[in-house]
């Protein structure tokens, strides 16, 4: 084996030549960010990173975030040098191809060592918080000898102009998270130029408010970056350290500039960079003693590692730590669920369904105890808390409810962090329309497959007076839109208690429960430890007297509506059934079958949901109709606004009459 | 008349009255922040605003944004006591019921006086940036004289947790919004219980570090509010003053709780609050001379607007200053874009339409001189900037063009700010993946109607390489689902100018483009001066031998892979008819004669389009296809992905053929 050097220069540059030879390869990517954050890269993983490439699940490693993804060979080329198994330099070759690993920004699934998708930017730095939390939180459950880990983020002047960051930081620094460490990459260029064109503020001042401890270095002097990350481990706070960087350093033309931000340098200024960096080899060749001093970079942690999983072994907490870490829901949940439901069934009550999730979580939280509750700033309507909750604070990281401040899109980010740092099932609230602050994030859940629960109240009209404001319209059919999220509506507690089963048993898909404020009568009187939500439709009335000619379908506070239709018709003599539609979605995942033998074609099919159309004529077809909204709502008592809109059972017979 | 009283106090009382006994009819809504806030509205109001109830639509008047918008009654209360006659204190005995003015959040259009909706947290405070902004660019245009009034906002600490909030106040900071003065209500109260579970930072050195001026006073103490505001208007930077208030002040039992912040007070408690504030009197009954008072106060402004006026008629500006404001558009722009596009016929250029979108503002901007262009950091890839555009600094407040930084959120709701304001016809550009990020402010703009466009480049997996975190699949639905909003997505350069031009008549409906990053052909070679994207759909391409047995459905860049598989289906002898379907808004306008001429139900009928099915089954029936996104995208060159997912021309006719 060659003897590693000891000299940092070359480190860095291996990462810069790798950086900039994908670039080039892909003709396409932003070698810009990764050649200025070469020297604060290698410092964090030479010096300072715990972590083990032949164990990247290692539970309590360091996390390393780049919040900035868009410097996605900045991390693909450390996992490479470090000996992450799923990034050979083929890979590296192979930049932003179809079915590489290495796509245009990290994306979580597609390699160990990518802990999280980032290029969206903000979200890095807002989910390190969750991890960074949950960090805290599996501290206070099993102590320091088995959970005692960092979690450094980079992230750029974009990431830090986004809102989300405010939010984050502003968590980060309530909550002290003092083994948070962002390396701000502080090189004073975006895209339209030098951030001066949009920016004027003093940065260290914003964290420093925000309770956060801050430095600022020279991100390419080594010392000055290893002594402030020293510093900043010792901090109870949470700590900023401004790196003043050159974009594009070692590019002699280009660097300082925005034209290195997002292109590929071309071959010139490759060959000028080379002589610059002296780095005279070709592309994607690695001197064989900078390659052993990397690898042996990768190679440290394993010892470390190793002693941790003898801890592990030897503390009596092994069970119970890689049960919460598994994410397996405990057997008993599908009996207690049964026996709410079948109690529910028996007495019938008048009840909204966020109160009813709110019962639901008090069966479920204390058997499942990796959930972790939340609100941003609407507990008491969001019915999110449960009895014996405690709240989570730099006092008691033992706690399992959040007080997420109103911060929507924080709190989605953080849910991330907690779902993927592992131990925890996140659900949070705040009302359905607000689900448009936390979009961005609720769309990476989806993209990662992580089971976060995002409960959304106050769903539709049925909320009343607060107005069009507070009213969701186009959210059922803007959250159904995203690939991978599990929309559920339930239309009373059982179905309430169903959908929250499905949401937790659904461990790579992230879901989002609409549901009302309003009270709504419990429709399934016959229990039944089915899960009949589980097809995302069913048959909750039959037709009477013959086959069906009408289906009516809806959703949540609907349902009561096309319950009460059905009545109509049925007076009429027209044989009527009533399809209960909690989630579009798994209903979509049956086979035709099913399908056609619960949504018939040949019946007159007429939907009914207080929200807008979009998306409705796939189930109703062409000759079907839509009761529901057709603009924004109203200030008014929710059923003025009922009968206002027009969304009653007289008007849903009466659309199915006039088409009989 | 009664002898207007001098005394503070009553006056104050005056709101606290009226706001306790409205919400408490109307048995919902939010009396602790109008209590809590009375005596800064107060002060604000008799000592500082210009205003004039009888002249609501003063273009010099100052501008007040309530960003707290949950306390509503607030403001009713001060335009029904100053005199603003859409607000008579029937509409206050009628709070939050159907029809009132006095919607549970205010609402802009409801009544002259509102001058945005707010209810939406940050929302208020990120619009007023943008009014700020218009005060400064207009003054820029037309002076002093005519163009010098300020922007005061009351926010709250829910306000202040929002994102969105960083997003403006650094936009502000940057921009030297000097006359913009944010009251800030600091109750250290939110709705979870005191701030302080879920905050811990300092407010005032947060606004410092983005550049504003701060103070902090008792919020109950009018003096020193009056000099606190009165020092905040000679600062060159905005301000923030925080008023550290009780909340529910008045209410002797419930005052400075959560509980007094989002429910009636009752029966027993306002009897209570009455003898608190010495307030004897009925529910909604004002004594004659408080009332008078208000009256008075209400009716100062008048000589100052009628100077204002004189001031006007005698600069010479008149006419450029009421054309600005009256956001009607030049005679010559329809005549100048029929121009473009036939240029664009004949020369049929192969260009994407980000570019041709600048093409069009090459076009526009010299002739529509209220346009006001920026980006949210991505201007050379939205292709935003146009020739000659300066940019807007606080050096140049007469540029039009904004470098918004990384803050789509904020760029979005600035752009709010500048149409509410007048004078202006905003436009930003992000990519159409980051509309999640501002989708809050556009939802806002599709509610007030305001004429703001969206330029959403990037717009599908034709982007590439960056990979499934860009590649918009959900985005067309999600805005589509959104009422009164516009979607254009136009499938070449032709189009695209078409499109641009609908979206600047469009006065009371914000419009969203969507832009590719790949290069189109012209598929519309042959030139005609109607628009014939105003329909929302047409034949792009008729059947040839005999009527159309398939027709094809597309927009955007998937126009011309419907094109070439009509080629196909033609080459098959299958005579097939081409759609293509900018704006299905637009279509859904149209009459049924139109749109069963344009997309025959009796043909089979095949979409493409490179995102996510939701919504095209009405379209296409359920005999019809859909050719597009499944799931979300991947990182790879373009060409590669779209025969990846099967997005082909081959495809598209093999979907035909299967249903001939």
């Amino acid at each position: 084996m060659t003897t590693p050097t000891t000299d940092h220069t070359p480190l860095a540059n291996a990462l810069r030549a790798l950086s900039m030879d994908a670039v080039e390869a892909a003709k396409s990517g932003h070698p810009g960010m990764p050649m200025g954050m070469a020297d604060v890269a290698t410092v964090l993983f030479r010096q300072f990173l715990k972590f083990d490439p032949k164990r990247p699940d290692w539970a309590d490693r360091d996390r390393f975030v780049l919040s900035a993804g868009h410097g996605s060979m900045l991390l693909y080329s450390l996992l490479h040098l470090t000996g992450y198994e799923d990034f050979p330099l083929e890979q590296l070759k192979n930049f932003r191809q179809l079915g590489s690993r290495t796509a245009g920004h990290p994306e979580y699934g597609h390699g160990a060592g990518i802990e999280t998708t980032t290029g969206p930017l903000g979200q890095g730095i807002a989910t390190a918080v969750g991890m960074a939390l949950g960090e805290r939180m599996m501290n206070a459950r099993f102590g320091d000898a088995l959970v005692d880990h960092h979690t450094y983020v980079i992230a750029g002047d974009g990431d830090l102009m986004e809102g989300v960051s405010h939010e984050a930081i502003g968590l980060a620094g309530h909550l002290k998270l003092g083994k948070l460490i962002v390396l701000f990459d502080d090189n004073q260029i975006s895209i339209d130029g030098p951030t001066k064109l949009a920016v004027t503020g003093d940065m260290l001042a914003r964290f420093e408010a925000a309770g956060w401890e801050t430095d600022e270095v020279d991100g390419h002097d080594p010392e000055a970056v290893a002594a402030a990350i020293a510093r900043a481990r010792t901090s109870p706070l949470p700590s900023l350290i401004a790196c003043k960087t050159v974009i594009g350093y070692g590019a002699p033309n280009k660097k300082g500039t925005a034209g290195v931000h997002g292109s590929p340098l071309g071959a010139d200024e490759i060959a000028a960079a080379r002589k610059e960096l002296n780095w005279p080899y070709p592309p994607f060749e690695i001197p064989e003693e900078i390659r052993a001093t990397w690898t042996a970079i990768g190679a440290k942690g394993a010892a470390v590692r190793k002693a941790w999983e003898d801890r592990l072994a030897a503390s009596g907490a092994r069970a119970a730590f890689e049960a919460l870490l598994s994410g397996a829901l405990p057997a008993e949940l599908s009996t207690a669920i049964a026996a709410h439901k079948k109690a529910l069934s028996e007495t019938a009550p008048a009840m909204a369904t966020r109160v009813a999730s709110q019962k639901a979580l008090e069966v479920i939280n204390p058997i499942v105890t990796a959930t972790v509750g939340g609100s941003a700033d609407l507990t008491g309507s969001n019915n999110t808390l449960t009895k014996g909750m405690e709240i989570v604070s730099p006092e008691n990281y033992g706690g399992r409810y959040i007080h997420y401040g109103v911060r929507e899109h924080g709190m989605a980010a953080c849910m991330n962090g907690l779902a993927l740092h592992g131990g925890f099932i996140p659900y949070g609230g705040t009302f359905l329309v607000f689900s448009d602050y936390s979009r961005p994030a609720i769309r990476l859940a989806a993209l990662m497959g992580l089971r976060v629960v995002h409960v959304l109240t106050h769903d539709s009209i049925g909320l009343g007076e607060d107005g069009p404001t507070h009213q969701p319209v186009e959210h059922m059919a803007a959250l159904r839109a995203i690939p991978n999220l599990l929309v559920f509506r339930p239309a009373d507690a059982v179905e309430t208690a169903e959908c929250w089963e499905l949401a937790l048993q659904a461990t790579s898909t992230p879901s989002a429960l609409a549901l009302t404020r309003q009270n709504l009568p419990t429709l399934r009187t016959e229990h039944t430890d089915e899960n009949l939500s589980a097809k995302g439709a069913y048959v909750l009335r039959e037709a009477e007297g013959g086959a069906a000619r009408v289906t009516l379908l809806a959703t949540g506070s609907e349902v009561e509506i096309a319950v009460a239709a059905r009545d109509m018709l049925q007076a009429d003599g027209v044989p009527t059934r009533v399809v209960s539609m909690p989630s579009w979605e798994l209903f979509a995942q049956q086979d035709e079958a099913y399908r056609t033998a619960t949504v018939d074609p040949a019946t007159v099919r007429i939907a009914v949901e207080a929200a807008c159309p979009l998306g409705w004529a796939r189930w109703t077809g062409e000759n079907g109709a839509f009761i529901g909204m057709e603009g924004f709502g109203a200030s008014a008592p929710y059923k003025v606004l009922y009968e206002h809109f027009g969304i009653t059972a007289e008007n849903v017979a009466d659309a199915a009459r006039a088409r009989l």
